[in-house]
């Protein structure tokens, strides 16, 4: 009836990670309240074989407080039997893939800075995850039903849904730390303009309501501050020049932002916008992202596809080196909060945090099971989500429109409606610019490009 | 407990309409069932003297089948005290506050067909709108809380949401002949198709849902014959030439369409947009209404305000012919059925049509309290909805987003918050490609110029 | 596309039935608007087979206005397949099942009047009805989803529920006249008090809303009339000695009721009870049914078993004769609306009934799904029902209680959970003097004495 | 913008208590984090004035880590004018007036173990408390619009309703350590069970759901133990004779049960009734409250008014003793979490407890606005319910009951609507075994035993 905290299975699927697999065993290494086994399964093996030697290399540093045995497995089957945890982290596709999902539609004068998400970047990604993570959801469903999924992958809220509708008594959420960005800025702003240190980010208390990467705080607090009115002298004080968090630049510039976008939000519509600038601007019309110019001028960069390649080089590179020993991994906290909420679920301690999930009543004011991110308690066996209230007036129609897009986007990938996807295309705020027949164009040259990660079913 | 027939009393604000009121007196004098009094009100009372008269000769007809009273009366009050039901059809502000609604934002590349319901104009308009309408509705409340209130203002949905915010417990809903277009627009397919020949609009029979001007059919039939399938075909046969209902032209070219619009949307959305060309393009992002030339591609035209300016001087010209007896207004139906409506409320014979009220769950998947067009039953003292079913995925975020305008534009208009009223007017679909400080500036600009007729509490 | 009204087919499945059936040949031989042929399917084949020699001779009847032709068939399949509409008026066993329905319960003092649709005698008769009427959607949906099914058979609510729940997109619907009973006491009255009299009973326009046979009325009209008033009145002045619609006692005794039930729930709510009195009394608390000598007081009959063994006896007899010819069956309208709601469905004519289907809205306070019984537009294909409104304060807990035992009781019944059950059963109010032990032991018993007609699962 | 903790204002409504109000002083007392003053306002104004010296008294008790300051104060204004705190802690009319309450419905066979929240009993009071409290509510309204609300008077669900009703921005919430008992018993479960101590109750999480005294738990652990298999078990074990959690008679015999009620709910219905037996048996049909014997046989107590009279005696002397300081109120701490909560709202500390508000979604299948009894988390300024979860079928029409009838009373006692009232008294269920004439009897009755404490508008 209790389970042993000793004995932890934890099926890790895109086990073949270089970077975020890492930096969970990590912290898994660094947690001494639980210890167990974690199973590599990725389509690429060799990545999950490399990742069970550094696994094994970080689980053996001195400095871990626990020891986690990693073991590569070769199938969806071997990783799931039996495991307490399922976490889904793959990336769909290769980058090529998300070349097209970024850069095809600039031909038409639509910019995305990140192009996973929404927009028809998001869009297209999302017709070739929702099948993928169809596929591992019916195989927890079949191999290990009790298990609670924790979800990585983007996109976020579509990779959620798409579990529960395969399987709709899975127990799944999505862990996303942009939320945490907005305590941290919070944090910075208290320290600079008010000179107190917070220690523990957890700490300042927000109200959290939206959908993934569009996600907005209507309160905020630290100990006994309310801190929405010191953001607001805040928004108004950076709003022209913005504000840089990391003065140190040890961030790349790609993901750096100066949060004009933020202050911008906050002033036009009165709560915050609670999430990087670079995804919250993808979720507007081409306000922020007219153009790279226009982004230039909100103080935050389009990251092309090119630097991912350029990226992905130097992490197989870093990979070669902790596998050979020739590197060892910090053993560093990852600032996520993965572990916490696993230990949560496994009766260790209580634990608030913001989660994505089919909406319950959370909001009152977008629709039942629309997937969205919100606080929630995690407890022994149960996530039991905080009614976060209504959106405001002005802000409900920008999610739901896009809690609209996410359930017909779900609903045409899963039964391959040309008609559906199309209009749905169509819908996404960034290509309000583009006329129907060019969109129709688009969409038929996108998801040329990603045919291979498509079902035939499409017929493309 | 029975009402008396034969002494109906009609309160009619916005009493000196040149247009709509003689039609409505025409209707009344045609039908055989009722009679009373009409009290004319207005704010340009000579008009309302005017049309008493005019009244006056319709009544006298001889091919009157009842008789009733024109009255021109001095004020609200006068007008409703005691009255059994109450005409609102008022024109809010003047042809010169429409040119700034309609023309301002072609300067921004934004072009309304008509300009009077939604995009930057319906906005504006609506702002000076729902005042007068909140002080029609508390007189309603004071003077004659239990008589029914029919709307044919426009906008519509903003004027019904507006006398319910008012009054909640009015017996108000509005009446528009938009979707009478599609039935006999479907009579037409079924003459030139078919060769079937319908008397009676009436008897084609649709289910219709959305909001007023955006409204949409999913079933139409005939007797026992299905429409939807004969339309799919006439939509592909259609859809490149367009097809004209009025081959001999004895329609204004500026309200003549092609249907070209409604066809594209079915096509689109596989169901039937119901409503004129000139509105439904008007919800839409710019796909239709790019610039004139798209229009035209598309078939329909914009309609100046300068044509309006026009055959206000026509129809004010007919007014004095029509007053003096030197034109005698012709005694034939107008195709409205505001009068059929009335007399079912009397209990004289239960009616089904089209009507504008809050949504009580006929949309389900709409906000509960939105005002919505679908069918209902009207029987005595009873309007009884039909719940006309959920809005197909793909049309839902299309509405949706109109009806969230809706909500935030009457609250903004009643608490004259700036805030909301620029991001609601950044919200409509026309608006998107226009930037954020564009369209403050644009928003500025059309309030100063309705300054006029806005509360001060605007200080505009 | 269209339907050929001349060959329409029509499955009758419980077609033995020695009463209901012959009045519905009746009414399709008096309908000049459609025919075809109708299939006669029982379990006791022999009753089909006599009455498909009786249909014929209905059919045959000189003052038929349509010839119809009737088949008995073997099986359900042969029944269904390509049928237009199928009939569901079956038996749940045998009136030996319906004695420990009805009388056993008298043994810990709870009584009875009917038996049929909710108390300790519905509940069990519906754990063996809901089998069978799942088995019959099951065939539907593989044999004929596209029919129209029409529901006659009690329990009314959980009949239709437990369609849906087969086969979710059925289009099923109840039929009950009790409703009617209301139209023809309010006739009644006006002829009586006021001399009114009314030709058309569907003239008496009526709100409907609750869950079959109990049912309430909240305005009522004729005309220009409001009926609520006079009804008022009505029951004020008949409420202490009753008001009998039969005066030359053509009815049988057991059925008839002097309407005090009626009249007192009317005084104590404030909106009229819609269903005969027998009906009624048994979903209240033992106010009107605490034993017999209270429901004589007021006025109305526990219908024995006993009288229903020895009508069917009478109505076995008379089957013999009409199947020989010796008697003939008399041409008359049988006042159900079952053939003008088939007609409507057909696209003859629109027609507004009581229904019962899942609440999608129209009791926007009671529970979604919940099987209600309102109003409805009926229209080729399309049964639209009318938002009826929420139940005032002091009913909605009456018939939430009810819908309620509804969902647990179908739930139950296709689970096969003794506790739900057990905790439904007790639920019920006329069991509420039953202590928990004693109520344990009844349902036993009652299960065992219906044991031949569960399914083995039970264990019983 | 950040409350100084070294400077609050609570007032005490109902600062004469003599009990509740004196533990609530010792919890003060014990606190080292806040303090302040206390403003003690009572219609009986010596016993305020008495408790101003008892309250100064325990702050200057050596133990106390903070000093408060109590002042009696003459009026609601001078309470509540720039209030952080209101706690409503008052007795609606004497024991005279709960004597009726409690015992003038035995006349009809109809016993209450206690009578103050429903049956009979509980619907009288309420008649007289909502008045009461309204008042409450709109002085506050008026004098500290933004000060939180602590509800702690009886019938809770009501008084809550009331505050909000009066005043719907309201920061109201009400407390009751009736849950607590539940934890109290797992711990004592573990105990003696399973030899496992748990030290701290709120180490015992539960998900609580339900109507206040009428909760329930569906899932309970400690740490990773899952305590409900535990629970089955140990219900099984005790059912028939019962298990004492004070086997040192501590506690006086009229308040000792020994859990079999609460037993036999769990092995009934599968869920764990979450409030005290004497609580419990009152919102059931009369299973456990049939007559005193029967009582006694589940091994709780009716406690007799008489009982409370002899109290309040014992209390009233106490009181003396403790003003003129012959006695010391020892300072231990009460068992209540309110000033852990009032701590929370100052951003102290995060804390999730169980509250009664208005349900805003935390039990999706109860009406929304109803007040309910669930989870929250506390934080600075904010209440944040937990989504409790759907009650189970079975649950759900017991409690669905209840919240109509709350609803219902609600309105009754504020319209003066004596139908409503009636039919609302007649619809609790320990009423169900009374006519439907005595109870109206008996409502009057009882109405005119409280007249004194009735608004006039009642003409009682």
């Amino acid at each position: 009836m209790e389970k042993n905290l000793k004995n932890i299975t934890i099926a890790y699927i895109g086990g073949g990670s270089r970077g975020w697999a890492w930096r969970f065993m990590a912290d898994l290494a660094l947690d001494g309240d639980i210890c167990g086994t974690v199973r590599l399964y990725d389509i690429d093996q060799k990545a999950a074989d490399a990742n069970a030697v550094i696994g094994g290399r970080i689980s053996a540093n001195p400095g871990a407080k626990s020891r986690w045995v990693y073991e590569s497995v070769p199938s969806l089957q071997s990783a799931l039997s039996g495991a307490d945890f399922v976490v889904i982290s793959i990336l769909p596709g290769t980058f090529e893939e998300m070349r097209s999902d970024v850069h095809e539609p600039e031909k038409y004068g639509v910019y995305q800075s990140v192009g996973d998400t929404v927009g028809p970047g998001g869009f297209v990604r999302a017709l070739r995850t929702i099948p993928m993570i169809t596929e591992i959801a019916n195989a927890v469903k079949e191999y290990c039903p009790k298990a609670w999924i924790i979800n990585y992958t983007n996109p976020m809220s579509l990779s959620v849904a798409a579990i529960y509708s395969a399987f709709p008594k899975a127990r799944a959420f999505g862990c996303c730390h942009e939320v945490f960005h907005t305590q941290t800025l919070l944090m910075a702003m208290l320290k600079k303009e008010h000179g107190i240190t917070v220690e523990n980010r957890q700490d300042v208390h927000i109200n959290v309501y939206g959908v993934n990467h569009f996600t907005w705080v209507d309160s905020a607090s630290f100990k006994g501050l309310d801190l929405m009115p010191l953001y607001a002298d805040f928004a108004d004080k950076y709003w022209a020049d913005g504000f840089l968090e990391d003065p140190d630049k040890t961030k790349d510039p790609v993901f750096v932002s100066a949060n004009r976008v933020k202050f911008d939000l906050f002033r036009r519509f009165g709560v915050a916008g609670a999430a990087g600038d670079r995804h919250l601007a993808e979720f507007m019309p081409p306000w922020y992202l007219k153009n790279p110019e226009t982004a230039a001028k909100w103080k935050f960069m389009l990251t092309p596809v090119s630097w991912r390649f350029a990226d992905l080089e130097r992490r197989l590179a870093r990979s070669q080196r902790l596998a050979s020993g020739a590197e060892e991994f910090p053993l560093v906290p990852s600032g996520e909060e993965g572990i916490l909420l696993m230990k949560a679920l496994l009766g260790v301690r209580e634990f608030v945090s913001n989660v994505n999930i089919p909406n319950a009543g959370q909001i009152p004011n977008l629709p039942l099971g629309a997937v969205v991110e919100t606080n929630a308690l995690f407890r022994l066996d149960q996530i039991k989500p905080l009614i976060a209230g209504s959106l405001p007036g002005n802000i409900r129609p920008l999610i739901a429109r896009h809690a609209d897009n996410q359930e017909n986007t779900l609903k045409a990938a899963l039964s391959f409606d040309f008609r559906l996807a199309l209009t749905t295309f169509l819908n996404d705020p960034l290509m309000c610019g583009v006329s129907e027949t060019d969109g129709e164009t688009l969409l038929k040259t996108m998801m040329a490009n990603t045919a291979k990660y498509l079902p035939k079913e499409w017929g493309v």
